[in-house]
C-alpha cells in the first residue's frame, strides 16, 4: 500500500451530490486537504468523473474514480477507461458501489485493470459473505456498507458491530493483507473511533460529510478520532 | 439551434481510444478548432468524461459529453449528472450510442434533463424504424449509423445512400424540425459530400478521425467537402 | 390482427405474484377462460414462463409471455427465445413493461422476431412521448401505462383522461393501425368502460384481478364494462 | 448433496438451441433419462424456462433451471420466480452462465433464495479467482468454465489441466464442501474421465451432447466414462 494510503484511511465519496460537483467539488476537496495537513491522517475524496481533474489539480491528497469499466482502449464511447481516469490524476477508484454494482466477473476485470495500471482498488460490499467473495478477488481496499443502514443516520459501527467483526473475520480467512474499510451511517467521530477499535482500517462515508453543514469539521472531527484509537 | 451548432456540423467521438485520451484529447480538440476557425464550419468533439473540462478549457468549439445519466442529484454514485457535465464546459451530450445503448424510458428521460440544463441532445439510432423512434421523442440532434457498416470503412453515404434516404423520410413524417446526421465509414471528404447531398445536415465521425495519421488534415478535408454542397 | 384479439381486449398480467404461480396461474386462467365463454369479450392471459404451457394447455384463451428476449436459436443460456414460447402455446408477448424494461434497440429487434414468428407484440409504454416512439416500431398493440398510477387504484382512464386522450393523438400521427390499451390503476368496470370511451381499445390489468377476493367476479364485471361501450 | 445429484454428476445445459427447444427439449430429456437407468450415472439437464414443466413431467432425472432471478414474488413481470421454477418441476437451477452473468451481490442473492426453496444452486465462474469468490457465497455446487475454451472442442480438462487443479486449491483454501464441476470443449468420454482424474466431481455440458449426431450415444459414453474413474 502506498504511503499516501497508509491506514487509518478516510475516504469521502462525492456521489452525485449537487453540495459536491463542479467549483464545489474542488472546494470541498481543498477542505479535505487541509485536514490532511493538520492532522497527518489521511482524507480521501471520489469526486464525480467530469470533476476529477480538476480536484486533483487543486489538491494534493489521494483522489478516487467512483467507477471503471472493465475495458482496454478502444471502441467504447460512454464508458470509463482505467487510463483516462488516472492520466486526470485518479490514484484509485471505488468499485461495486452499492449504486453502482457490477457483474462478479466484471468487478474481477476491473481489479486486474487497475492492478496493471498500478492504481488502488477500493470495492465496496454490503453484507459479509459478499466481503468475503470480494476478497478472494484479492483487491487493494474492500469497503464494508451494510445496505440496511445506509443513509439511516444510524453508523454501522455502533448499531451493528457484530456484522462489522464478523465480516472481518471472514474476510481475514480468505485474504490477511487486504485492508478493510466499513461504511453506512457514520456521522460523529465517535463512530470512526468504533469502526477502528472493531478492526476496520478506516471508513467510507458519503452524506455525513457532503451534507453536514460544515464538512470541514466533521472531517476535522473524523481524522482526530481515529488517533485516540491508536 | 444555437449559432455554434448551425448545419454543416461534424462532430468527431473520441471514444475511449488512447489516441485521444488525456494529453492527446486536448491536442486532437486544438487541431478541431484550427479547422472551424480556418473553415467557418462547426466542428465539434465528444472526449471522455475524464477528460471534458480539460479540453473545454482548452477551446472555444462545442464539446459534447458521450453520455449522460437519467438522474437528478443525489445518490447516484459513478453515474454521470448533467449539471456536472455542464459545469464542466459541455454544451451537450451523446446519448444511446450503439456502444452505450439505453432503456427507451431512460433515453426519453435523458433528453428532458439535457433540455432542462439547455443543453443539447444528439441521439443515435441504429436503423430507420429506431431513428423514427427517437423522432419522436423529440431530441435536437439524432444520428443515424447503421451498425453493419460500422467499422467497416464503407461510407453509409456512399453504399447505402437509400438507407439514409429511407430513415431522414421516416423521420421527418414524425419531426420536422431534428437535425440530422449520418454516421459509419465516413473516412473521406467525398463521404461528407454525399453524406449532405443525401440529406443530412452532417456526420459523427470517430476512427476515421482519431485514427487517421494526420486528424488535422482530414478533418480540414472534412469541412472543405461541406461547403462543395452548398 | 387475429379474430382471437379483436378489440375490445382484456389482457391480465399474471406478473410473479404468489397468487397466480403455479397451480393458481392455470386455476386463473380458466376463469379467465369462463369470462370468455360468457361474455364474448376477448380476455387473455400472460403467465409466468414456467407456467406457460401448463396453462396454454389448460385453456383457450389467448395467452402471452411477459418478455421474450431479442435472440435467435443459439447459445443464449437463461434467455427467452421467441420459438420457445410459441411452442409452449403463446400468441404473442409483453414487451418493455415497466418493470422488465429494455433497450430501445432491442425492443426494435424483438418486435421484428416476434412478427418473423408470426405472434402478436404488445408494447407497454409509460408517457405520450414514449407511446409515440414505440408507435413508430410498428407493434401489434400498444399499452400505455403512466408511471405515477401504477400501483395507486386510481384508475388511469378517470383521473388523467387527458394523459390518455393526449398519448393516443400522439400515437395515431405516426400510426393509424396499432392497438391501444392503457393500464394503472384499473379496478372496476367503470375504469374500463372510461377508458374505451377515451378512445382506447382495452386494458392491461394486474393486481386489480390477480390480488382481488374473487378475481372471475372482477373480470366478468370488466368484460360486461366493455359492451356497455359499445 | 441429495442423492440425486451424488457425483459423478453430468449436466447438460440445453441453452436455447433449436435442436433441445420444445418437444425436441422433452425427447433430449427422454435420452437423458435412459442413461442414467442404464448407468446408474446421475445425468441432470437444464431446459429452457418455457420447457421446463413438460420436461419435468416426463423424466424422472434432475431438471434444472437456466437462471432466476433475486426476486420473492410481487410485481417482477417477465422475471423468473424460484417459486415457479421450483413447482414446474426444477430441483435447482444455473446461477451466473457466462452468458447470463448477474451482478455480485444478485448472485449472494440468488443462492440464498434457492437454498430458501430447498433447491440446489449451480453457480458458474469462468477462472480460478471468480471460482475461489463464488466460493465464499457457499453454493452447492460451482462449474468453472475457462472461456477461452467455450465452444472451441479444445477440452478444459486436457489442454489447461493447470487450470483446473489451481481452481480445485483455490475453491478448497474457502469452502471444502461446494461439489465442484469442469465445462467447455467436453466432447468425448476421455474428457470427461480426464476432469474427473483432476478432483473434480462431473462435468456441466452443452453443446457437445445437444449437437452431437447421437446425443444417446455421447451421454452413455460420458456416463461409462465416469466410472473408468472410479
Amino acid at each position: 500500500m502506498s504511503e499516501k494510503l497508509e491506514p487509518p484511511l478516510i475516504i469521502v465519496n462525492f456521489k452525485t451530490y449537487a453540495e459536491a460537483t463542479g467549483k464545489r467539488a474542488v472546494e470541498l476537496a481543498k477542505k479535505a486537504e487541509k485536514v490532511n495537513r493538520e492532522t497527518r491522517v489521511h482524507v480521501g475524496v471520489a469526486p464525480q468523473l467530469a470533476d476529477l481533474s480538476a480536484v486533483a489539480d487543486a489538491v494534493g491528497i489521494p483522489v478516487f474514480a467512483q467507477h471503471v469499466d472493465p475495458i482496454k482502449p478502444g471502441g467504447y464511447t460512454g464508458h470509463v477507461l482505467a487510463e483516462s481516469v488516472k492520466e486526470a490524476g485518479a490514484i484509485g477508484t471505488l468499485i461495486n458501489h452499492s449504486e453502482r454494482q457490477l457483474k462478479l466477473s466484471d468487478i474481477d476485470q476491473v481489479i486486474r485493470i487497475i492492478r496493471e495500471n498500478s492504481m488502488f482498488s477500493v470495492v465496496c460490499a454490503n453484507n459479509p459473505s459478499i466481503s468475503a467473495a470480494v476478497a478472494a478477488l484479492k483487491p487493494d481496499i474492500i469497503a464494508i456498507e451494510p445496505p440496511e443502514l445506509i443513509g439511516t443516520g444510524i453508523p454501522v459501527s455502533k448499531a451493528q458491530p457484530e456484522v462489522v467483526t464478523g465480516t472481518i473475520r471472514l474476510v481475514r480467512e480468505v485474504n490477511k493483507k487486504v485492508t478493510i474499510l466499513c461504511g453506512a451511517g457514520i456521522s460523529h467521530g465517535e463512530d470512526v473511533a468504533a469502526a477502528l477499535k472493531l478492526g476496520t482500517q478506516g471508513v467510507l462515508v458519503a452524506s455525513g460529510i457532503v451534507k453536514a453543514k460544515d464538512p470541514y469539521m466533521i472531517m476535522r472531527e473524523f481524522a482526530e478520532a481515529t488517533k485516540d484509537h491508536k
